[in-house]
């Protein structure tokens, strides 16, 4: 039995580093004994950000123990989170996603949402709030990483100016070039080399109920998308051997250019570019759909494919 | 369509209270037009709390109108709504109860959950931290009431140092007597003029899923048990025809006397009275059931009487 923060499965940099900040906040300044850890390895730019700023990569698990005490970071979805959530104790949410009401508690327990582009965001504000004035240089990196990941440096249409807020403060300690360490970042989370067709389809992957309909969409951002795109043929049939083993209704694939703020959807059939086409506008051209500005999966992606499957 | 702020029904002082003080808080500081509402008549308390501070009586709605946009305070629990909930847009939940899990929303909103006595002590902290430092006398003296009625002048388990924090900052405003006004404030939840057994035994009532049961649990706080006590036969015969009414499993109503930290049960059969030993210890003298020291339905009643009926 142990206190874990802990964020969701197909770890991005958000839900990695949040819980690494806010497990250092509640064992410094409410003197629990919390562990973050990590529910799935680190992707390419998670592992730069850490190692750039010397932080220890949490331990991955794919179980919890029963009796474990959890707090939950980056979601509120049990259907995100590692086996045995059922048998732990949850003590304490902080997330920026909606709500989506499949966790219930015994008792009253400290739950933090805001609807900013980052989780980090949050944790800074809560800290901020408490007092916190000592924010260690490699807790500060990291969390700084992660806003400035969610919001593709201020670029998605998520970003808000607390997101903001929370770069300018949490740089004041480390005095990072932004520009440069994103671009390190991006070319980071770029690299697909040693990656399998099925890798880079679930780096952000999520199956959404919209309209009855069990959809996957996955997302790759990059600064290279002609890395992905020229691996088309593989990956359109790892999309069709995928979305039977999920019995999945619709697959999306959402190569997302970060640099030029645009997107590439590609598709299996004929089925899927209809849905596309009433969903964005536009006209397949072979089997991609060029989506120029389109780069939120939540706020760009999920709404009109949910109106047009409807 | 309007932005409403408002609590559960069978509305207590909090709840009343704090979408009050919320909906000033969004006006003023974030220049919401949000209008608070109430789901029930206020009680005798209430009553006196917002006439001793000049404030309004919020409107008494009992349902939402279609595209209503709902920030929610004292609960998260869509049973303790008032009707036509689901076709509202709900925009933000502040609350000190157990995370229901009945909620889901389209998109982020903001969520404020703290394990604290009362909501009035997190709307004041999130103002707080939101640099509000003008907050009106009258405002001041509503949430300072709520507290006090929740922690029952800080004697409740409930109670919190955060709760009493709240009380110290938010009387810097009016300098109230605060023994004084907790035994006004009492003085008028005891008045039980003009009120039913029904009324009595509805002035602060939940259903709970206990151990696959129904179970209706009542409280009543006063500072004058006796009046209740004395019309004994009158409300166990209401407690029949209600428990018959609900369909419900079990029914135990609880007379608190606040002054003296002591709760006296009232069942109406051999079958209660073995529940309530076995979760209280003790003996039924009669149909009473002396409990020293319970004061708080949330930390000792519904533990053990759950414990005791599975």
């Amino acid at each position: 039995m142990s206190k874990i923060t802990i964020g969701h499965k197909n770890p991005d940099t958000d839900t990695v580093c949040s819980p690494i900040a806010y497990s250092w906040f509640l064992n410094k300044k409410l003197n629990l004994k919390t562990t973050p850890k990590i529910a799935g390895e680190p992707n390419k730019e998670t592992q730069f950000v850490l190692k750039k700023f010397g932080v220890p990569t949490p331990e991955v698990i794919n179980k919890f123990t029963e009796g474990d005490e959890i707090i939950l970071l980056d979601t509120n979805n049990p259907e995100e989170l590692i086996e045995g959530v059922e048998s732990t104790k949850i003590i304490e949410i902080v997330d920026h996603h909606k709500l989506v009401g499949g966790i219930t508690t015994n008792e009253p327990i400290k739950v933090t949402l805001k609807p900013l582009a980052c989780t980090a965001t949050i944790a800074w504000q809560i800290m901020k709030n408490a007092g916190v004035n000592d924010l260690p240089k490699e807790i500060a990196g990291i969390m700084l990483c992660a806003i400035l990941s969610d919001t593709l440096k201020f670029t998605s249409p998520t970003t808000t100016d607390e997101d903001k807020k929370a770069v300018e403060e949490l740089n004041a300690i480390n005095n990072e070039d932004l520009d440069k360490l994103s671009s390190e970042m991006f070319t980071a989370k770029s690299d697909l080399t040693g990656m399998s067709t099925k890798d880079i389809l679930t780096v952000d992957s999520k199956i959404f109920p919209l309209g009855g309909k069990k959809v996957r969409i996955s997302v790759l951002e990059t600064t290279n998308p002609q890395n992905a795109l020229n691996m088309k043929a593989d990956l359109l049939a790892e999309i069709i051997k995928m979305k039977a083993e999920d019995k999945s209704d619709y697959f999306f694939f959402f190569v997302i250019d970060i640099l030029n703020s645009e997107a590439t959807l590609i598709v299996t059939d004929d089925s899927h570019k209809k849905i596309a086409e009433d969903a964005f506008g536009g006209k397949f051209n072979e089997d991609f759909l060029k989506l120029p500005g389109v780069v939120s999966r939540k706020k760009q992606i999920v709404p009109p494919l949910e109106s047009a499957i409807k």
